[in-house]
């Protein structure tokens, strides 16, 4: 994944909800104490009772309370959103929305004209930042505008993956760490489930080479990749109490309050308002003026602020004993694979094209996690780098997912305030909307794997990114992204990073990452060649004269041709290497070769086209997508998962604790075993019907009950459905099958109802 | 897994295969000089030369040479050994084995008199380290005895996983980083089809609660379970180099060369031989009295050494950007679930027993990794945490694995100089020579567990900790332990752990990490309490009131009685927090309260039985296992890795790249695909022989070839067995059935054997 898109895929929801200020300054602070093991300083009355430990309990009470507000990133605790379950907007609708589109039309052309006519640089940034402003007001009303269909309830979304522990926020016990996650048996699962879907559809499907690299990176790796230099956020230290804040936040927050104060006067709301539209280009110095100009301090203390900080993102440590050797946790999985091309360019025997896949953790340091599993500090990814000739991005299957329709968002349509529009993958491919096949065939199969899992075709849309957003190596590039309440969340980048990575590892390594390409008919080439002489550069130079000689090594052919200029003409080359000096080089020290020879093949340095998945976004997306209460009674929630992700495929649930049923339960549950279907049994007391709505709270999809009728013979059960809440009678000895099949999908629910005898209520004794 | 099993889970291997010292310096330097990517300067000679940049690869190939020789942590880069492939000794080698059986025996008994009369701890340990001398030679004399039935070549073993890229050392490119290793493709493979398998044999059967818990941890976390104080070893630094050297591995070498010298004295070999022996057991202080006795030096400059340092085995890193919560990379993955414990009782509904599951990685900061994958700085673990009543270890499905016989190798018969003994479980646990059922239960479950993936049942053995070397807090620990040319390595650990960890976070955290438990009947409970009296407490210690109340809510019953009794007394009560601070507190600040109650419930913490799955040892072990040869071809190796790990399942190859045999390999590769059986296809030229080969080195187990003869109707194949390389022709409609089966162990060669006709060689050409 890259850089720029590593950032946004975290930058992306804080436009959507920022805390208050000094909320979220709260939290932060909290946090931060929290994990010191000084949870109880938030307590403010309490009773200490020896043996029922109620006081420190009260305390977590307070805390869990205090977190539940704020800890999902948003200010409201409960709120309902609108999903956008229509294709297309209506007349009426079309008709509200025609002042904004044309606001944002406005807007894009003024961007193209300024690109077009080479204006200064923080005039277009100026622009473009008012055209997003522009294309997020059209995209709130939108959603606004479009039928509140489902009242989706986050905060009781998020009650019950806590109370079901699907996943919650790590060592709760010392406080807690915001930005890091523990997934629950229920969570672990359905990751789990997620991920061997993953493997099936990608890894297996198009016969990828699966690799699983180190974590801990050392820096030259990632110097070599630019993660060193440019992944930070700027940020800012209260020079007293030393908290952190992000700098960008820090001051949009603080203009925004100051313009609008009553004295603020129609300049100086300008002014700020003219800030926060730059803002997002600005670079360390004109932030630390903002700073200065304004007299910002700390919105906590009122203390001053240390000069802006650069924090990168990445968790450093060291290697080894020593404490020499500067590691970080990997931020991304894709360079483990790039470093290892050479490796796999040669386990597939030479040959391009092939797909590499990783599935693995990443790690990256946020100066305020929020947003539950959507902004973390760890997380899981899985990326694919397809190495391709660049002269031959066609693919072989794309044939076979022309006709995909997929809702794709232009880089021109967001330009022109137009909304996204449906469109097989075939056409983009073949109008060049897409840039070339191999792109356009990942971006299908992204998007037939996200439907399957259960990702609703209506909240999910490709968005090609514009040209100022994309990385300057990309060609092109689209982000899969799904509606949640936190707005359209990019959870799948699908770039084409041309030669970029590679072409970074060899100039740092002088390792030549590059496949062969057989030549049309052979040819005779011209070769130059830099002849150290050994004894007397050893001599002269003495333990200088090997970073001379690798200096040497990489210098290019034009560098060569100039050499050999230099020493002709007067006898003398001065070279700069790598660590800033320089070194003057006699035609006895060093001299040119040339020679020629016949050539079979080319060697090209591969482009590579790069789907990466955020594995927690994708989950969070999934979930809220398929959250739903009970008609008429919203205590009864539930998850539609299909039963292909579900955490458990089957519940065994005897109708109450009567002895009999026992060797029934049983015989049941080693059967599920065997046929490698996970399961939970509930033989606990309440009502049947209570213990349905428990399963279905955990997304089981289906229900095996065994009652009094099961008893006799022919021995049957009941079977029910999860999302009908319908029953059929079947026999024991056909019920597994059954079971397997609806979970494989070989059998689908509407089947069973015909084969098999509806079931209204089972008795409650014999 | 416990800090003692985790350490010794690192320096087990060690003693088999110490590195020349002066080449383990050496490798040492050069490792950290290979990642400062100053490679080159190994370089003894070569020729700069622009575009072939055959210097590099010069250089590239001199370094790896230089790896090869000692990367996998054995002097020797060639060797045989021999692998215990029968149960039971002979009487001729009992004969020879005898006098260091009783040697053994003899100083078993020493150990278990000097405990029994309480002599002085150093002499204990003085005694044991000799018993493990003694024990180890014996071992060594009980595998030189044994018939040397397989030749195993490691070098030649690794030279096949680098160069189909089963694993290799990670970040290669930029010089490399000493213990941490790529997968590649095949390994990769090979481990995500272990990790499966468990997954399935133990979360699913077992029916465990499977969890995904954070990598980073913060410092408290690993505070209580005492990997911040304890898990460390030590080491010195050279004064002006800052090379690190293993303390206890620098005495020994130094102390044994000096002890080699002409001029050495009969006490002066007799002091140092009595110093490596205790060393084990030695502190921080006695060894630095040692160094200074001694006058030991660098082994590689000759310089001054530091003090002894204790040297931390975790990363460290800082969480957030405040620079104040510091971070560790987990050890282990157990705390993650200790510290879930609350949740996950609640996801039981509250009842014991449960097991708990996670799969992932965890860190380590070795001094000087060595020996392949058995001592790394980054591994996968499997762990499993068993819940249970500390008063009923019994297991509702021993009996189902009583009869599994074991090669038991209890701690009695090490101490006696005896062997490994075969026993069936129901036996062992009968006998008491296994603490309960529970740990009875998962160590035949292991068992199945090594042998189902691969593992020789004669190259497997339990290993009961000995006293001294088993944690205190634990009851009986059972090392799995499989034969390898390093030795005897411990690959899984089983240990009964009593309530060691959830103790240990319930102290730090104030959290009650219980479970309730029925009482036959009710009874009437005392209960004591301190009240504080918040207003005079608050006005009197300002804000050291909260800690104040914090160390009062630990106090036990007795420390309340306690309390009771000096308030009474002397009107005063002296109260020391856990900063070190004290504070009087006299009547008005607290009172004593007193009240009974009615309980129906008892509170206990849950013992805990571990299993803790090394999956990298494991992978190597098996690798090593399956590692042969073919008969009168030493070049043609493979691996005989069971159907259900292999990497891939099956290769399809044409028998030559003749364009009508295209569509019935892609018919095939389709079917495959949609049974969801990994495979290859290998269409490269080659000869088919040559093409086998390179199959059976990736250890795919089943192959299928299109020749001339499939063209024809009906139909028709050859599918070849790895193992015995003999084929059959089968009818392309039966054969991917036949692949899935056989792969899934639904059906065995032999059976294919009687039904398909033996095919015996493909005609070349039609």
């Amino acid at each position: 994944m890259s850089l720029q898109v590593l950032n946004r895929f975290y930058k992306f929801t804080f436009k959507f909800h920022q805390l208050k200020p000094l909320l979220a300054v709260q939290y932060q602070e909290f946090a931060s104490v929290a994990v010191k093991g000084k949870e109880r300083n938030l307590l403010k009355s309490g009773e200490i009772i020896k043996f029922s430990n109620d006081f420190i309990q009260e305390s977590k009470r307070y805390k869990s309370s205090v977190q539940a507000s704020v800890k999902w990133g948003s200010k409201k605790s409960k709120r309902n959103v609108r999903l956008q379950l229509k294709d297309m907007t209506t007349p009426e609708m079309e008709e509200q929305l025609a002042p904004l589109r044309a606001l944002v039309l406005e807007q894009g052309n003024l961007v193209r004209e300024l690109k077009a006519n080479g204006a200064a640089e923080i005039d277009v940034k100026k622009a473009v930042a008012e055209l997003k402003l522009r294309k997020k007001a059209l995209e709130d009303k939108e959603l606004e505008l479009t039928p509140n269909v489902v009242n989706f309830d986050r905060s009781k979304m998020e009650d019950l993956l806590k109370r079901r522990f699907f996943y919650d926020q790590s060592f709760a016990i010392y406080g807690g760490i915001t930005g890091q996650y523990d997934f629950g048996p229920m969570g672990c699962a359905l990751k789990s489930n997620i991920l061997s879907l993953w493997r099936q559809f990608f890894s297996l499907e198009e016969q990828m080479l699966e690799v699983d690299c180190s974590i801990l990176t050392p820096e030259p790796v990632l110097k070599a990749s630019g993660h060193v230099d440019r992944f930070a956020d700027l940020m800012v230290k209260d020079v007293k109490t030393g908290e952190c804040f992000r700098l960008d936040h820090l001051i949009k927050n603080a203009l925004e309050k100051l313009s609008k104060e009553k004295t603020a006067t129609a300049e100086l709301k300008a002014e700020c308002e003219d800030i926060v539209i730059k803002l997002d280009g600005m670079n360390k110095q004109e932030m630390a003026d903002i700073l200065q100009k304004f007299n910002i301090k700390s919105p906590l203390t009122g203390n001053d602020l240390t000069e802006p900080i650069e924090f990168n993102l990445m968790f450093a440590t060291q290697i080894g004993p020593t404490g020499l050797v500067k590691g970080f946790l990997r931020p991304e999985t894709a360079q483990g694979i790039f470093v290892n091309f050479k490796r796999l360019l040669e386990f597939n025997q030479g040959k391009l094209p092939f797909a590499v896949a990783q599935i693995g953790n990443s790690f990256r340091n946020e100066i305020s996690p929020r947003s539950g599993l959507i902004r973390v500090r760890e997380f899981t990814m899985a990326e694919i780098e397809h190495f391709c000739d660049p002269a031959q991005k066609d693919h072989p299957k794309f044939e076979l997912v022309a006709n995909t329709m997929m809702t794709l968002y232009s880089a021109c349509n967001q330009m022109d305030g137009k909304s996204a529009q449906k469109l097989s993958i075939g056409e983009a491919v073949k109008t060049g909307l897409v840039a070339n096949e191999t792109l356009g065939y990942y971006m299908a199969r992204i998007h037939q794997f996200l439907l399957t899992i259960g990702i609703k075709p209506e909240c999910l849309r490709f968005r090609q990114h514009m040209g100022n957003e994309m990385a300057h190596y990309a060609c092109d590039c689209w982000d899969a992204e799904c509606l949640t309440s936190y707005g359209w969340v990019e959870c799948v980048g699908c770039a084409d990073r041309s030669a970029y990575d590679l072409s970074q590892h060899m100039q740092a390594t002088g390792v030549r990452l590059v496949a062969e390409k057989r030549l049309p008919a052979p040819k005779t080439v011209e070769v130059s060649e830099i002849v150290p002489n050994k004894q007397t550069l050893g001599k002269t130079f003495k333990k200088d004269a090997k970073a001379i000689t690798d200096a040497l090594a990489k210098l290019s052919l034009e560098d060569i041709k100039s050499v050999e200029q230099q020493l002709n003409d007067s006898k003398e080359y001065t070279l700069n290497v790598a660590e800033g000096a320089t070194f003057k080089l006699t035609p006895d020290t060093i001299s040119v070769k040339h020679s020629s020879k016949t050539v079979h093949v080319e060697e090209i340095i591969p482009s590579v086209v790069e789907p990466s998945f955020g594995i927690g976004r994708i989950m969070y997306a999934l979930l809220e997508q398929n959250f739903l209460c009970r008609d008429g009674d919203e205590q009864r929630c539930y998850f539609t998962l299909p039963s292909v992700v579900a955490p458990l495929k089957c519940s065994i649930l005897p109708l109450s604790n009567n002895a009999e049923f026992q060797p029934f339960t049983r015989q049941l549950s080693q059967a599920l075993t065997k046929a490698e279907l996970s399961h939970k049994v509930d033989d606990s007391s309440g009502s049947i019907g209570r213990r349905y709505a428990r399963t279905d709270e955990i997304a089981i999809p289906f229900g095996i009950t065994v009652d009094f009728d099961t008893l006799q013979e022919p021995h049957t059960v009941t079977l029910r459905d999860r999302n009908s809440m319908k029953q059929v009678r079947v026999d024991m000895s056909e019920v597994i099958d059954v079971v397997k099949n609806l979970s494989t999908g070989k059998l689908q629910w509407s089947q069973v109802l015909e084969k098999y005898p509806l079931f209204e209520q089972q008795e409650a004794t014999k």
